[in-house]
């Protein structure tokens, strides 16, 4: 591929404004503020307006925790590799800021009252849920892909998501608060789908940026930390209010506190020296999170939500070990960050766990059969979209990066002269040493 | 100027424990708990008191956010900077701390009640608010002044602050909810005012620290992720409660969500290579909330807020590019963080769009010729303010760091020894090796 | 001692599985949701549960806001180390994680009814203070334990503190809302108390790897700021709700901010040439939260809480300059983070205020005798329990890091290869350099 066809001088602005240009337009036909003339009525707008209460602002605080997982938590956990923080950070940012602003209108489509959607925090909630399906996917294709293939991605994904969501919990009444099938096993297998079309053979044995240094598993500690913190948020901003929001926060708390403990003695297990590895503790240690998701508001009890837990802690770490390799080496899946261990297999694990909690009566009016459906259908709908989206993404024209300039901010970013360079002159004290010189 | 007018050992413990002493002389005599006595009462209070519920807790949430923004956001956004970490989250910290006592004082000097001043959260979200007025300015004069210097602008500036203020809120009843005018607008050319007396020459062709590094830029983006998500907070903390919070939560959302995809592709655009720059996309992606600010509690409905928060976004890139390079070279105003593209001209946007907004009726009660008033008196405060206190601080005993030794921590901090040095130490595993001979 | 005993394959795993085995066993059996039937008759179930309103969610930001300081706040604030931030988040994460589960039991034994804990927000809260006992510990043997040794800390330490509260709290009826002598006093006292045990001739003259690098500082600074921001959501997470927890807001929020200026004036005047250390900013700041904590629900007025927090800030900042040296070479506490100066005197200091508050009749139904007991017992235990935890965590199997490999991530983690190497290949553009070259 001919370097300059990732020169994103005008296909990427042309994108990016042509898409918030016309999410403008939607906007000014579609969208208006909740007045809340209708509170209290609700019910027959689907699962998110049961949340809805007295005062417009009640969700607010945990709108506010399910932000900071969106745009703090997703973009530092990626920016574990050396030399591609700007963009975990900033891409991340670029495509939840969108991504937002489509989910909103797609999610609510269906809902329209006088051609209407009314937007509230709990809407604003969902909209920032819809964008965690594209931040996982970005995750198995981080350091891969161009700005205006992760643009596509992001409108076709939130779109898909929207269809699957709404068929799943409107359709089909399946319960899934912490949305472990319809968000995190969606987007996981989304992703995996996209970075198989996507395959890149000159990568089979690794490169060079990818890998972290010291302080990049830092920067990444503070996105595992924030998610590992608010997750009891994501499981229960959208639970019925009173008691069923309570148990999903203890029920995450507690799932979470088992796995970290199951990570840490898994990762040591598994390696020859005893020795921890970052990897495995900044992400294995929230598969808690995304297992306890689809159960969060039973009655499983608290030692139900830890023995989950601490099972989707060791098949993590256990995953992140002995699995990713596989995927790679076998079925052409290079997965950058390993969402496959973080947000795959625990979200089936949650859905298999819901499925269960369904059988034995842990929620009423919940049906294991339609559980094992809503299950079956988001990976459907994940592997069926994100192989062709993936095929939409190797257009050539998008702006591909070479193999060579994988994982490497300084493709699409403008990057800072090194550290060290800079460093040696202070130690020196040579402030009249010329740049050119050094 | 000679060297030991650096030292700060004696003239900035006495200045800062003098500040402290005198303040805590003050709250001994004016300020007392609001044992909510008056709750519901407090229509001539003033408009923080709009936003007084039935606990006195309610708001606490929303204070925690601004609070996040004064001291982390604020904070770490200037840590671009490859030298001059410690002084910009800690120089913040320092100055917000001494701001938010000396605030909530003189913001409430005119509300006393038997002489006086009752705490509650709303009143310490304004005294958090007042302090951002002092870290705006602070971005244009960063790197090139002393604590002791610092001190005395968050003094006066914060005293000029609370009189427009006053003024425009209180007399005029402009409507200022996010404060795009008295803030934002204030705030930043106050600073360049300043920035315009402390002019140097000698900086006239760059200087060697005034970059940032890769790890230095990833800290800022901590900065900007935090603004960016909690800004919604800032704007809405003072609405009143109810639909218009909402309101003003729900504008800030979109307004930044548009800010962001314009930003990036601005940033894009303007660069030959069609390449990211990170200090567009740390600064710019929030013009978005500083633009929305006035209006954001008003009936501009969603795309009104998409639309404003779109032009900000381009208006503060294209501003980085070819704005801030001439305002230093042909008016001697070196804006070391560029406050001008992001609080100054959006700051003057919001005002505009408020003017607009108010000639169009979108909020009871507000004229657009008053709105326009408030404007031109922040504006006239913040600039005579200004150089009357660029002034006062240019008075050399005070500290200011020499050229060479500007946008460098080590001046006024004990650096520790260089990173590469113990790291290649490190890598040899010689632990051996004395100090002295490394 | 042999390098091989500080592989931790084995022995690190089983202690985690089986503490937490063992955890979920105990929960089965005892640990339910609060499904709220007997709220508001809870007066018998000691502090905690005058917190408990109507919706089992009130408390839930503050929650967040303790949470936050747990995991980010006491985890960043110890990365300050310029080899150990692994470590520092990662077992702070660790032990967090297992503490809160243990002291979720613990704290709740004596409250059971027919044998049930039940779990609400507000004991959510307390079981995450009983963490902050261990985490404020673990910063005095920073760089010295292994994660078996800290494993054991835990359970011993938390056990210990809830003894300790019940006495003190529920059978003496002490007053101590932010928890300055039952966790700060408490936690300093017991970590120096498990120092002095440990205590390492070896590290006599210093180590290498024991301070910090520029950014290593910044890492911290994080931890800093959150602590600070966050520390009114401590001292009034389980103050009785209303006017009360208005006031240990109010009061944290000036005392902090007072703090903030007498930390960096004394900063200043205790080093020569008048520089700030960064060490005395990232800990004696937040001295005045530890200080007013005990006082903080009390009537003592903001300028009271200014008062206090500017002792506090003094005297923190002098133990860090002068007295932690003399503590390391007379008595043989080699307090790595300094415990003593951020949590030891400040927390006694706040004891003793409440004692004076007490005599003072600033707070109803509070006793100066008592108070003094409570400090007493607060101390008594410390310093016993850690004496006797120290013994047991000297057992050599436990892993204990010989005196060479303090302070260094890379002997219980897989640690990355150095960014320089890398960075070196980068500046030169050399993508094919072979690594065993470089």
């Amino acid at each position: 591929m001919p370097a300059y066809a990732t020169n994103m001088r005008l296909k990427f602005p042309i994108l990016a404004l042509v898409l918030e240009a016309v999410t403008i337009v939607l906007y000014a036909l579609f969208v208006v503020y909740d007045t809340g003339d209708d509170h209290g009525h609700g019910a027959h707008h689907g699962e998110e307006n049961k949340t809805h209460s007295s005062s417009p602002m009640t969700l607010y605080p945990m709108f506010q925790d399910v932000h900071v997982m969106i745009f703090i938590g997703f973009g530092f956990l990626m920016t574990f590799l050396k030399r591609y923080g700007f963009s975990s950070v900033g891409i991340n940012l670029l495509l939840a800021a969108f991504g937002l602003q489509w989910g909103l209108l797609f999610q609510n489509i269906f809902h329209m009252h006088d051609w209407k959607i009314k937007v509230s925090i709990d809407r604003m909630i969902n909209a920032d849920f819809s964008t965690a399906t594209v931040l996982i996917s970005f995750g198995a294709v981080l350091g891969k892909t161009s700005p205006v293939q992760l643009l596509i991605m992001t409108l076709l994904e939130i779109t898909t998501f929207c269809i699957n969501e709404f068929l799943v919990v409107e359709k089909l009444g399946v319960s899934d608060v912490g949305a472990s099938m319809t968000i995190h096993a969606f987007g996981a297998y989304f992703g995996l789908a996209v970075a198989r079309v996507l395959y890149r053979p000159g990568l089979r044995n690794g490169h060079e940026n990818e890998g972290s240094v010291y302080h990049s598993d830092l920067f990444a500690m503070i996105g595992t930390v924030y998610l590992w913190m608010f997750w009891p948020s994501f499981n229960s901003a959208i639970a019925a209010p009173g008691d069923e929001q309570l148990r999903a926060v203890v029920n995450t708390y507690f799932s979470l506190a088992a796995c970290a403990l199951a990570a840490y003695a898994t990762s040591s297990l598994v390696e020859k020296k005893g020795k921890l590895d970052m990897v495995h503790i900044q992400n294995a240690t929230l598969a808690g999170g995304v297992a306890v998701g689809t159960c969060a508001d039973m009655d499983i009890q608290p030692f139900g939500a830890m023995l989950i837990g601490t099972v989707a802690g060791i098949i993590s770490t256990v995953g992140f070990k002995f699995l990713t390799p596989v995927l790679a080496s076998k079925l052409g899946i290079q997965d950058t960050c390993g969402v496959h261990n973080l947000h795959g297999m625990p979200g089936i694990l949650g859905g298999l766990a819901g499925i269960v909690a369904a059988a034995l009566n842990k929620k009423e009016g919940v049906s294991a059969i339609y559980q094992a459906a809503g299950l079956a259908s988001s990976l459907g709908f994940a592997l069926v979209g994100g192989l062709i989206t993936g095929l939409i993404m190797k257009i050539p024209f998008l702006g591909q990066p070479p193999d060579q300039n994988c994982y490497d901010d300084s493709i699409f970013w403008e990057v800072p002269e090194e550290e060290e360079e800079t460093e040696e002159r202070l130690t020196h004290g040579d402030y009249s040493k010329n740049k050119t010189e050094a």
